[in-house]
């Protein structure tokens, strides 16, 4: 079934910007746009996405803000926050709305802006990133993401026999996609010794198993599956699964499962009448290597505990039988966190356009895009296809 | 027409609370769950609002956070922000998605902690309220919130003749009006020489002008029209409106139009087929005295210019032909952020089950609340009527 199509998509370069959240949304949106082939005047609402604006440069209540920039004041328009989730969020609720006919045609997307050029350091950024953990029992005990993340993989290395050297794969094969997409923060190729020479940021993760904090946007109009004929490539939304996980970590009963990416994916997986084996590839959040290797599996790309092997055997690579995050992935192409939601679905929409350069999965007809906020906390899982 | 219905609501005082966000929002959650007669079983999604926890207290990602301590994990949860329409955003989200059949029951609501039990004072809490007008033109000038509003008011007061002893008047009232409200923050009467005798904030504004940081919670239980019958005294939803207006201030043609909650109100009139004069009373956003006054030309309860007039005749007390504001209004029952909007519905569900205790609105069978938020540049409208 088709819940709505994406008919127009674009982002910055994630990376190093000296631009302001303003700009760099606009920068985007204006070339979301421009490829829909739309201007602002067709435009119904917008649902924005960013996570930190206001603890990085006290800057809130952006939605009526980046409207006034891109010709959008007077409409619908409301800002999403569900951490590394949000703009998946923003998309989710979109597609809920054209769908039911509350809107035609929206635009979607988020930003943010992470690096030096805010003013703040890795540290002051590492302990506001940390507020998307849990507040009381986590945030005071000094955890910050990549503690969290590497007590999931700490745990799935335990039960599968998952290694370093399987997770280094996952840095390894995103490096080299980020080479063959020009938006991509890193476009540099690494060796596994690479990534196990690296220094130690939390066991098992190295600081090559880490993705980088980025600055940037990404931005997609999305509308009704009956006008969408009526835009040149079109690609359909088949299903977007929304679920949260309890927090604590320590409340869940079986950490590296990451349920709420299971609970999302089927039912992602059940609107669009499809399995994972009818998805040609995945965007995935792999904010640490281990995450990748624990989404393949909660997407249902591999059996638990064969995420680890599939990524050292090159399974997962654009060549792969099943490619996840040719995009480089949050690893090389970077992770603006409001940017990083639609930045997948802009990625999908690439490849279903067989539109991706160098890195386009050949022939590719269906893909899914995972991705995941806070402690696992909150998935959303989208599938999108080819239009008949 | 019938979008949905209201089942269930609750709200914590407004004021001062020694308590945890997520403690304040799931006291009021579990209160709307027990006046619902509901359990968490029968919740499908959870559209939440807080508009300042990441700088207040380093607290993002609180949708999936709450939900934990309410019995909500797993389901769809989602963090809005528009500053202090935050949580009527969540609620006009939910409204559109239970109409459309996305969920059939759903919990929404706000929480937010404003006052020295943070840890932080009036100037911190001030610089943070003020992230929510513009970052570019407005911020670095040191206009704060009283300032922005006291220009809207000094063009009112220009335009029409508005007089500080008018706004003094809606003060007066809405004082009055708290003491008869138990959740409200304030529970004492003013005088028209108290206010005018309180210290200048910004001209026009004194003291006793300006609404108070609060602490607090509130949450209603929505579900589809088709629903409502198995419950208790619903309160349907007839209409829900929602716009932006064009930041920063100074690129609004006429500022104190607030165009905004005209565009608002005019389309949640025209869905529920009805027009302001089938408004029993209203519920605005009364951050500051002057904004009263302009709500309530905005939402057509009086011709431009008339407000204040209106205000100092006594036509907006509890008793006058027009009631604004029986709750107390943000003035006096208080005004913690991400909480307003779904408390001001909490306030109309009262009213239209007959049950506000001694500052009912007799015979109440329809009402408007508005709500506001940053430089009046997201307002959204919500009307609400007795159930046939």
């Amino acid at each position: 079934m088709t819940r709505a199509s994406v008919v127009g998509a674009d982002m910055t370069t994630f990376g190093v910007h000296e631009r302001t959240l303003t700009e760099l949304f606009a920068t985007a949106a204006l070339g979301a746009y421009d490829d829909a082939g739309v201007g602002p005047d067709d435009i119904d609402a917008l649902y924005f996405g960013n996570a930190m604006g206001g603890q990085t440069e006290n800057d809130t209540h952006l939605a009526p803000a980046v409207a006034s920039q891109i010709g959008l004041a007077g409409i619908p328009c409301q800002r999403f926050e569900d951490a590394c989730a949000t703009s998946s969020n923003a998309f989710k609720n979109a597609v809920e709305a054209v769908e039911a006919g509350v809107h035609d045609t929206v635009l979607v997307g988020g930003v943010e802006r992470c690096t030096p050029e805010t003013g703040l350091g890795t540290g002051e950024m590492t302990r506001i990133f940390a507020s998307a953990s849990d507040r009381y029992y986590e945030q005071p005990t000094g955890l910050t993401f990549p503690g969290v993340f590497a007590l999931l993989t700490k745990r799935h290395m335990h039960e599968y026999g998952t290694t370093e050297e399987q997770l280094a794969h996952v840095a390894v094969k995103n490096h080299a996609n980020g080479t063959r997409n020009p938006n991509a923060h890193f476009g540099k190729e690494i060796s596994v010794e690479d990534v196990l020479d690296s220094p130690v940021v939390a066991d098992p993760f190295r600081l090559m198993d880490c993705c980088p904090f980025s600055d940037g946007a990404s931005a997609v109009v999305v509308t009704s599956d009956d006008n969408a004929d009526s835009f040149d490539e079109p690609v359909d939304v088949g299903g977007v699964g929304h679920a949260t996980d309890i927090v604590p970590l320590s409340a869940k009963p079986v950490i590296q499962a990451t349920q709420a990416a299971r609970d999302a994916a089927s039912q992602a997986y059940d609107q669009a009448g499809t399995s994972a084996d009818g998805m040609d590839f995945a965007e995935v959040h792999d904010c640490f290597t281990g995450a990748e290797v624990m989404a393949s599996e909660a997407i249902g790309f591999f059996e638990d505990g064969e995420g680890g092997p599939a990524a050292a055997e090159g399974r997962t690579a654009i060549d792969g039988d099943r490619p996840i995050n040719p995009s480089g992935g949050l690893k090389a192409k970077g992770h603006p966190i409001g940017a990083t939601g639609t930045g997948q679905i802009v990625e999908l929409t690439e490849h279903l356009r067989n539109n991706a350069g160098e890195r386009q999965i050949d022939g590719a007809e269906r893909a899914v895009a995972h991705n995941l906020g806070g402690d696992a906390a909150t998935t959303v899982v989208s599938v999108m296809e080819v239009r008949e």
